[in-house]
């Protein structure tokens, strides 16, 4: 398994789990949509500014972003380790908005409760059925 | 959303989504086969002592247990906070044992590597479309 290879896999999957450690230490997970950027080990997520996983992003960014593919008899599964930052310039958020978000975010673009995170890969771990890989990032 | 409701939600699920802290304290998600056993705000995992997981609990046992359904417009996800023990008495590793799992452990129930990961549930967060909502267990 290669970094390309990861980042191909990536690409096709349709939901990213997330995991950020809450005020008490403990890891809280949560699903979002896949990210709507990456580039180099960096992923980018749009998300709510006034949700509960940027108020713990901030206070800790350690977070873990995992992908998974389950098929008949096979299981593919990635985990990514690194650290997620809450961005809320608006050069990025104009970059990775899309036409449907003005859904959930009355002002556009401009919107003060719409936030970009992104995520830095630190470190993976690839499952492939019952064997274990780290790739280097 | 009830308690049982959770409860009943999460017999349904084929498989779980955990996360662990690792000795850097980074979260870190896996995926695993649903719980075998159910009881109170207990859920029992099978696995091998062997593995990260067991290591990462055994040094920090805060826990996320998360369960999602996902349909073609809606969205539901469960996460449960709270502590992962490992268990290596022959007791619960005889109750929870299946027959197909003598594919991974040679010697059986009493296989030294074969061990029981309980999870207690203390908080819990129910997620529906974009709504959220904390139920109490």
């Amino acid at each position: 398994m290669t970094k390309e290879d990861i980042i191909k896999l990536i690409k096709k999957q349709k939901v990213a789990i997330i995991s950020s450690i809450n005020e008490h230490g403990y890891p809280v997970i949560r699903a979002m949509l896949r990210p709507r950027k990456i580039e180099r080990n960096e992923l980018y997520f749009s998300t709510n500014l006034s949700s509960n996983k940027v108020t713990e992003y901030n206070n800790c960014p350690k977070a873990c972003v995992y992908f998974y593919k389950k098929g008949l008899i096979s299981y593919t599964g990635i985990a990514l380790i690194g650290k997620m930052e809450v961005l809320t310039n608006q050069e990025i958020k104009n970059e990775i908005w899309k036409l449907g978000d003005s859904i959930f975010y009355k002002n556009g673009k401009t919107d003060p409760d719409y936030c970009v995170l992104k995520f830095t890969i630190e470190n993976t771990r690839f499952y492939k059925d019952l064997k274990t890989e780290d790739v280097k990032f």
